[in-house]
């Protein structure tokens, strides 16, 4: 089975950028997968796409040698197998607020007698190379998501628990629920009460061994993440980057041709 | 955010009629928003149809102004809050029998402080407009169905279910539960008994301030649910529409030119 | 190969009914199969669907019974053998002026020696039954479409094409072009000039031994049609049968419920 | 409503054979239906597809009287009753370790008064003839898979699970977890105690009078199974059987053509 | 029927900014869709893409009100026509070298009497608003692509053809055609002979009252493009915008995190 | 740009094998991609699929190494040039039956100043490596199908075609045109007339310096092309290998199970 990249680097003490993919297109994935992201995650969960879409995603990646991963819409057994049978080669899995619902997931990604995955990599067979059976319990990486005060409560049993490989946080809803929804979710935060509780995560998940991951919004602060201890950032993702990019297009021509063009007047009343 | 306008027509003292969107294709689905519907509801649940489509649709359906929803399968997290990520403004949920499910239902659709609903509004964001964290919680409807002779016995409590906006009747499912299979599941029913528990889910439905919601069959059947007291009514839907206008169709072609041609000789073993 | 079912009505003597497939989508297809049509059209040219849908809409109809057939975009050999090969059993082909266009056609839809049709049934090799190489060319119909001025001038030489089935009247396209664009483009012409040009078909066709057919808007007008002599009419299609039935059920819920809901605001700047 | 004809060769005590859908494609299943297989399984778990190909697989079958039937992907209740709406003769669900999951299951697939089953058959309307509603539950099959450890442990409370068709057993898995991982996953076991769970767990059919099913590699394994009691066996699927065509087509070649061509380097870092 | 708003723009001598989509996709496009572009050009040539995939993706930009066109494989008179059934405001044609070929562009895109266009708006008929029939010829745009050689010295007459709109420029191509590939094709020119050749272009158009329009890689070039008269450039589009936004972020995690990770061997032999 | 591994192998005097891919789908065209082939050609005339499949089909493959071609439906420019800007290393184009469509042909395939292909390779930028501008005319390959009698006449001029790689022989048409419909067609002819046009198409290429290509059944077939000098063999494709594999399956299981069921008798009157 061809060796998780991801784990290569970690074991070298370096950080993993990691790219995130929400546009469901195979095209956009193989563009992205151009442009030296150490990990792209395909997102089932938010992302406007689902396993349809993840399969061919997958594919388009495939040829880049970048670590294909996927994060999914929650945890449900059906969709983590299928993910992992479609070559993902790691499952970020959301909402993971007690060692109980950690373990289930860990169960779920592993074959026995570790867990209780299923047998029947039918695309995995032909991506990720000989010996599938006997080493993806190896290979095959499960981040479970602390985003939730309930979550933070827990977090020292989750990051013990065996076989997860490490912890992701997702800033806007730890944000969210820490603050009861009167802070808006978003990443980067700079809340002092913030900043700190990602460094309790760091610290969690090195006295449990695991890697700690954070969804950033830009690289400036995924350099702060490595510098509290993160292993692996996510940096913006495809529909972000686009949309930015356009925008600021667009901006740049008004501003250059003087009196901008009145706006589309969009339908106030659509949806 | 863009204001749910079945709220501001129920505001005053109006009822509304949804749209029912059984197949899975955006070109329906433009066709029946310009049919003058307050509202349409792809069907993920028996629709034949499932994310993969939902999402082109909610898109084909924004220009119209119409509200979006959506039912989904079951009571899963998962297919839930990817259907709202995708823009839908009211989720039906099928089969809440009682209370807990309810208040589950809720958590999955609204954000915190009241519920678990993970941020993350991909398509939303470019089709409710601004502000959507801070709104999206007083403009999403969610609707649990009674469609279970269980969820008859615990009505007032699910009518009563905080941050729940209405009640959906299922009369297909809830004649062969109430009658153990013993009456063919249909709309529009007349038998005294079912005019009667439908009277009583309105009656709760306004003791707790709910929205009641009947799918009908035909217009009629529609005005005599208002008069009745709900306030949304599905009339018909997408399939039967254009199977019995087709047939009709076809019925008076045959009428018309005398002896029919041989009814093609549809396999008989074929599924 | 399954002999097709067109010919043997008309053998007797009979007309058909054949119905119109707009809507890029199996289960709609899978529907109007049901309604009991003689064939269903499959429209490439000005549905909104293209050979991506046509493939698995003529695989759901299959298990009816009813004669598939196809309208191509243009005179364009490569889509034309590709619907043949995906199990069509007639081509309808748009805008045919000149006896030479018609003898073109013909040689894209027939094997050698009649015609240049490249051979590779890759689909209807299972769906149209044994020895196809062999029986094709008799089985399958051609219909060129009689619908511009030019093609009228053109007309007897048109209908005297061998290999020809028939001829196929599009009376919005033929309207336009008589009258230059003077008059709206419909089905269902009552001008008393527009009346006598498709007697003027029907005459045509049947001096050369060929099948008339006509696009038609309701089975009162298919059954005057049949009465000047057309063998075969369609009759609607599916996303006006849709739309109107949609239409109407809204229209009786406004008329029963008082004051209409105000209608939403479509955008006015949005196409 | 249409006969389910696995019944009836069951009834005449003749075994079926089973073929295998891993591809999600409606022209490879319109192939494989063509090849005289009793059923046809779409496998929405290992399967490289989701509902989104499940539903035009089941159209592009429907012709060739072949019993169409799904694998889900989990004990779901949402995706079993989409695949059985789409017009499923049969729900096949893995991992059923106790008699509870097991009466679960049986709840999702049938109408009341046995289950739950939500109505609105939307495409089997369609395609299952008339009186679905009424006799669904007579013609649908339901297996539950037994291939774990803990399954084995409640192997004859599972089999005697009322409104339960038969088990169909999954050999990678079961000895996958009989032996904790230390055997490798696959078909067409030889070990004696494999080979002895298997008849163990037929025994258990018998007694309870249910179906055995077992999922082969090779036609001369199925015939040993069913000489050992099994009714129904699966044989092979369509992804391995192109793969192995495919290879042995090629190495044939290179044999023949001397001095193999240099072997394509396959991406070592590819996943 | 909806105006066309770049008509509106430019009767005002104001110049519009379009921007370019070729990723298939109807989120991508609902995200550029917002960014302010006056009218947004589906790439059907060389895009990623084709008809399937035009369809949603101008329902999914009906609803901000940008001016939804296409680009065309080629001078084909099939997919121009099935563009504008499915809603387009405006074709761009590849590859127009003469006045002829001019002409016949324009006869695909008119109805009669101006040209041969074929009545079946299916699409539009729900998206452009009524009366198109009447309207269309008026309102859709036509854009004969100048980009080689021989159409250079055919300018004068290709810009003189009735009932053409505009001329839109394709550097890359012209590069190429007018240096007979010594040059690399790409946008924003600075070679004096092609800036001449650009203003060469804008003084046929101004001289035969038509359109002409840039397709450029910055707004600053658009800019000079504007200065020289263009009425409208395209401002690079959706897959270089992508691209470029991410690898400039990668590249800035990278230059923050000391030692770039050794960059995936991505195969060398890989297509 | 990543060197086409064809013409390596062929620089050493060393035939290679062609794989055909007739379904539809990135799953199955990565299984073939794995088996060993030196290239896989994706057939868009008589296979069941489009450029909509093509795409994914070229991304799927892409891991492999294995050089990714593809056979358009006819000589049309907007194909040749689409299924090139999406990777294709090779166009084989059907029925070329003189030199002047040769020459139109190779004229598609070829930039400047060789050929008139528009500039625009959008997928290929990010598969076939760096330089493609200046490197493409190189490294693609264009095949003439020569498959008619009118071919055979001109076959010197035509394979003498500048710019021109090879002439692909299509046997089933090329038998159906020489023998005017009387030979059934199919590949592997045994007629001592028809070895004797293959093998003066063969010295037809070897006067020219082109590619002989035959599209076989079987590799032993393959073998004695070869011997007879052809340079690249197409051996069976995915859809027949898949449908003989699967029908022995099937053979063999009813031949060791005794009486055969009854075959399912498939619908008579389906298509």
């Amino acid at each position: 089975m061809i060796k998780n990249r991801l784990k290569e680097i970690w074991a070298q003490g370096r950080p993993t950028i990691n790219g995130w993919l929400s546009i469901g297109n195979p095209f956009t994935a193989e563009i992205m997968a151009a442009q030296g992201y150490d990990s792209l995650t395909v997102d089932v969960q938010h992302g406007a796409l689902d396993y349809s879409m993840l399969l061919p995603m997958l594919q388009a990646v495939r040829a880049s040698g970048v670590v294909p991963m996927a994060r999914v819409p929650w945890l449900e057994p059906g969709i983590i197998m299928k993910a992992l049978d479609a070559g993902a080669y790691g499952i970020i899995c959301p909402m993971v607020n007690t060692a109980r619902q950690a373990a289930e997931f860990v169960s779920y990604v592993r074959y026995p007698p570790i867990g209780q995955r299923s047998f029947g990599p039918t695309r995995a067979n032909f991506s990720a190379g000989a010996n599938y059976a006997a080493e993806a319990n190896d290979e095959i990486l499960g981040f479970a998501m602390v985003e939730t005060a309930e979550a933070m409560t827990n977090l020292d049993a989750i990051a013990a628990t065996p076989g997860l490989d490490g912890i992701y946080v997702g800033p806007a809803d730890l944000t969210f629920s820490l603050h009861q929804g009167r802070l808006a979710p978003a990443f980067d935060r700079e809340e002092p009460e913030m900043i700190e509780a990602l460094q309790t995560i760091v610290a969690a998940c090195k006295k449990s061994g695991k890697i700690a991951a954070l969804h950033c919004g830009t690289p400036d602060y995924a350099r702060r993440a490595i510098e509290w201890g993160f292993d692996m950032t996510t940096v913006a993702g495809d529909s972000r980057l686009l949309a930015a990019a356009a925008g600021a297009s667009v901006a740049r021509f008004r501003e250059l041709n003087g009196k901008p063009a009145t706006a589309p007047s969009a339908a106030k009343s659509a949806y």
